[in-house]
């Protein structure tokens, strides 16, 4: 509802939308005019989109474009990766291990596309696993769930082992998916070991809802019970894991929030 | 972190994951095994995701493909739109008033891609204006902000006059843009006129996130300042507003969450 | 900041206030004046607070002022509970099982008043343990966690075995102890068993903040992993647990949210 | 529900409650025991709460207990202030401008006592107006609001100009009163100027719940509408405002969270 204009119809309109709110508030006084709740600056920063909405906008680092990798990436020794790079895309070795961004980040957007093989091998958590690790401890699953069951919130785009995805919205072996993510780091606590923000996680898989702003307990563990505490840490890494299987990524961009 | 496969390799991976993750925590019981924290049942729901990312998925309510408005759509009074059809989109015709669902949502993602006009006429507010209104209350402004100056939160992407967008990511006038938001509904307190949780929106632009789960104040007010109490409503329908400019819509579809 | 009075040395302090907050707004409307934003209506409700702060306000449902517990409680079967009243307290009797409210609550604020034995006998969880549930699913632990080392998330406060209390606050057996609970009752999603908005608890333990509005993840379990599903619930009883130990409670209050 | 004692009555209480739970979930894992999921280390901290609930514990920090003022305070300048100590409380001399605390905080649990005048002058913001600044830019309204009307979102336990306290719970003018404030501070976005997760305010006034963690849309003004933007502050002094009027304080204490 903004400028009044001269139109009985848009004016109709606004005492429409009036009525529809019921609102109980009385006017607190009648002479503030609309204008008089503007904020005009600063001006908001201008972003230029991508051509398509997964195309990385003018703010965002390209971490991976399909040519180089060795740019944003290395193992976990700092060497550089084993993973090769085909048709464009960057595909997991087996036994080569994580690779990990040489900038660390905190709060961000991130998109980043993934495909498991199409030929299917393997099921439950041995069927095209990897995962991406927001901030070197929390893990995004990436999975081959299409036609492939395995525990809930070991899923394809399940927090791991902490929720599962709201629904699963997986594409074929074979295929390209795609996860935007909104990631928030965690604010720790005086006592460095406990949160008092705790990390919180959105997840759009294929363009579907599946994490809706979901409060992680902790650092992603394999084995046991996450728990409100870690060592406060600060920026970190994003990781791509070594799952033993052949999962290929591309148009990887990130943007700090 | 998944199966720790028979992989010296991916074993190190684990070792290097847990090493960065600095964990405090001792483990509590070296019985537990990786098997005993799966959670199994119930199987997550499938859903098909569109062919493109923005394509409605499988479990979406298509509100408007491109031919029909009235079977889900009509004006303030419940009678059939004026607005038109022309080239497969939702065309407003100004002084026809808003157009309104026939259902009514609470919490909800929703896609809906809308175009102003290519040839430019008036300047802030005057200039591509429309919005989306979510549960008939808190509106999501629409507006051709390329080149077009106006106060912070009433640009496009706002939360009109409580959130300006973090980044102006608008296209250019006359080209397709989008929306993909998440809306979680308020809850009212006991006395049915304040929020206990908020209204709480997340929207991207063009695929940039603009709004990050932030909270809301009230319904949305042109004038005045709006405040944290509103007569308790439910679900409500989603609005299109008629602001005078001939702003047009497509690909319009949601989710219930 | 309020009213400009006609004291320089307030002036001066409004413009410090400003000075400090280096607010990068330029103002938008020179006209605006300060009762421009003021609200008046509606008059916000009068609730008469106790004499002393824990003490009940005039809104409040007492739930147990030292006499009558038949009023408000009745145990499992909804039979008259077995637990006794002694010196105003009501004490839990071994074997009588839990108590609950005849009354069912969602978001509230609660008072509740606990002393465990003077006299010490068993260790960990043994000593001095009952429990509060919220809605029937959710538990505060009480037990004497006066040097009596257990596990952390099993401890006096915790939300049990989902998160332990920030510090220990614990008094010594046979002294009373309170807790004051804000708990924010959960909103299911569209499939009934996942959680939209979780629940959140925040607990003072003798006036130090031990649990600051954390997030559940599914409703207290004794063995295994609490997850974010159940199915969906409405409001519930207040609980009091049976764990064997003679605990005492007194002055319980709730006032619904 | 904890430990499996060797007591029918308490195993069928715990059947009960999970009749009552209705969880969904079938279990993954027999074998999984109670022990595996206790996590022990590391220990909690111990905290000696106070005497009386609202008595220092003994992590806090004390910040006026009736004697020395210029320990801990100073006037805007970084003087020593005018405010008088009279009966074991500081005392608002007008004109004398705030005062603030030599420390700075961020996140924090927070207890201040405080008096308006027992013979009552003025009336609406004129009676009895001081208040607590948070962060030095965050106010907690402090006014003689019994049978006192002023704006809504202006009256004691106001976040002031932005959120109204839920109940009027004010006792009346020359007896003391209490606020218990939970404090999270702003986490800033990389611009500096948003908050990526904006402040939040929990208040408890005479021990009634009328703040229940609500988000603050930037520091207070008095003049216009408060915006999600300001530079970028880290923790700050707490002040006490001088707003004419000779307000009473006692009391005080703080834990950093």
């Amino acid at each position: 509802m903004k400028r009044i204009i001269a139109s009985g119809l848009v004016l109709l309109s606004v005492a429409y939308i009036a009525k529809a709110q019921q609102i109980v508030q009385k006017p607190s006084n009648d002479k503030i005019t609309p204008d008089m709740t503007e904020v005009w600056d600063p001006e908001v920063r201008i972003v230029q989109p991508g051509i398509k909405d997964s195309d990385a906008p003018s703010d965002a680092i390209v971490l991976f474009n399909g040519t180089d990798v060795n740019k944003e990436w290395e193992d976990s020794k700092g060497e550089p990766t084993k993973w090769l790079i085909q048709d464009g895309a960057l595909v997991c070795v087996k036994g080569s291990g994580i690779i990990k961004t040489k900038r660390k980040f905190g709060s961000c957007q991130l998109h980043i596309e993934w495909k498991t093989p199409s030929e299917v091998q393997g099921d439950s958590q041995g069927r095209g696993n990897s995962g991406v690790f927001l901030q070197e401890q929390y893990e995004v699953q990436v999975l081959d769930s299409y036609n492939n069951r395995t525990y809930r919130h070991g899923q394809a785009g399940s927090l791991y082992k902490q929720h599962a995805p709201l629904v699963n919205a997986s594409r074929k072996p074979g295929e390209w998916q795609a996860y935007d993510i909104i990631y928030t780091a965690p604010v720790f606590g005086s006592d460095s070991i406990t949160y008092l923000v705790p990390p919180k996680v959105t997840v759009f898989h294929n363009g579907v809802l599946i994490q809706n702003n979901v409060s992680l307990r902790g650092p992603t563990v394999y084995i046991g019970v996450p728990e409100y505490f870690v060592k406060k840490h600060g920026p970190g890494s994003l990781f791509l894991q070594d799952h033993g299987n052949p999962v290929a990524y591309r148009n990887i961009w990130i943007r700090e929030l």
